[in-house]
């Protein structure tokens, strides 16, 4: 599996990703999940994947085919547009699937993909999207600030409580990290190291970009210092009083 | 959905579940998915249920009426182990399959239901199962000492942090309702009252029983001073700091 989370924010956007992949439980790998296309002062676009490996590695390869091919196909740098950008990413998933469903549907493996799409282009403010395998997608607004994929639920809590589209970038990272934190704690399937990026609106480049190791000074400080307050708050939250609790004689 | 946990405890057990079932979101009603079967002195019996509302009733019903039967039929009130409980409910599971798993099949609807059973026999400590659709399954141990079902991921983490064998019975109380606040929070489907039994062992009869509405003073104090804690405990965690996030200039 695989958690991604993306937040949009007043002040930019906040992208992360882990790394890990596996094809049954012994046979676990690596693979970056996120993607970035830079072209400084003009745009940054930053593709997360979930689901099956195969298919988001094949509709990466097609974007980026796109890009080479010039202007003779709408690419990733033609486009006007985050929404145009995101329409893109549909049509390559739509073809993957013409291509490589029949075979899939034939073995029952389920066509299991999907993406957070997030960047600025020029002209434009900040867009975060969600692309569903299908093809078609949403789009991250001022109510609800992020968009998850993969493994999302684990570390959705803790967003709901606290994402907020006003809040400063080094909070948001701090928020997304603490996301992953429980994640990883509860889903073996879900591994470090992550994949950071967060971007400061209308820099039009890549603001600041980190791989995130297990070992990492930062992320392990946070960790311990989250857990540990945690559980100084559940201490200090009153326990439960039944009648029966408080007599005991019961 | 439904959200249904059970720990077991040193001290004994605490059983929790919410009360909202629904066919589609417009169409959400409130059934006791909780169900206890106690003879005071000689056993107390749990068993709660997630999944399809027909399938766990028709279950429900088969295990009461094989206790209608007096001693004809093995049940509840014959059995002499709390494992032995566990198999009634998966042989139930399995009747109830041969009955209505053939249409179900038809219509491609999934035999998707699940228990959690709790209690203690005379004569063995307290126990605590979980039934599978295919009608086999675990126990809990001292290592993993809570079960869940249902709509639980988002109500894991903090059991995953904080749930020992050694907590007393009101801070596992506490625990539960935070898991189900936790869950409130980030899945409409998932709704209260919640049904809360408090089991202190060697007693052999509930020894705290009670429905929890979204008004009660405990909760709602509850989940409001979590949020603080967990608000003021975040605020508290040095935030990321980036190299460009330093850098003013960027």
């Amino acid at each position: 599996m695989t958690y991604c989370v993306g937040l949009r924010l007043d002040q930019g956007l906040v992208l992360a990703a882990d790394t890990r992949t596996n094809a049954g439980f012994d046979n676990i790998s690596i693979f970056r999940k996120m993607h970035v296309w830079e072209r400084p002062g003009d745009r940054v676009i930053i593709l997360m994947s979930a689901g099956n490996l195969a298919l988001s590695q094949s509709v990466i390869s097609d974007l980026n085919e796109a890009i080479d091919a010039g202007g003779e196909r709408h690419s990733f740098t033609t486009v006007e547009t985050l929404f145009q950008a995101a329409r893109l990413v549909g049509e390559a998933l739509r073809a993957v699937r013409r291509i490589d469903g029949p075979a899939l549907e034939e073995s029952g493996t389920p066509f299991n993909v999907s993406f957070i799409l997030g960047g600025q282009i020029h002209g434009e403010p900040p867009r975060l999207f969600q692309i569903y395998a299908e093809g078609n997608f949403i789009e991250a607004t001022k109510d609800t600030p992020f968009l998850q994929i993969g493994e999302h639920k684990y570390g959705k809590p803790i967003l709901d409580r606290a994402a907020r589209t006003d809040m400063p970038l080094s909070d948001a990272a701090k928020l997304v990290l603490l996301s992953f934190d429980s994640t990883l704690r509860s889903n073996l399937s879900v591994g470090m190291p992550l994949d950071l990026v967060i971007y400061q609106r209308d820099r039009l480049h890549i603001t600041h970009q980190r791989r995130i190791d297990a070992d990492d000074p930062y992320f392990q400080t946070l960790s311990q210092d989250w857990s540990r307050a945690l559980g100084q708050a559940l201490r200090d939250m009153q326990p439960y009083a039944g009648d029966a609790l408080t007599d005991p004689a019961g």
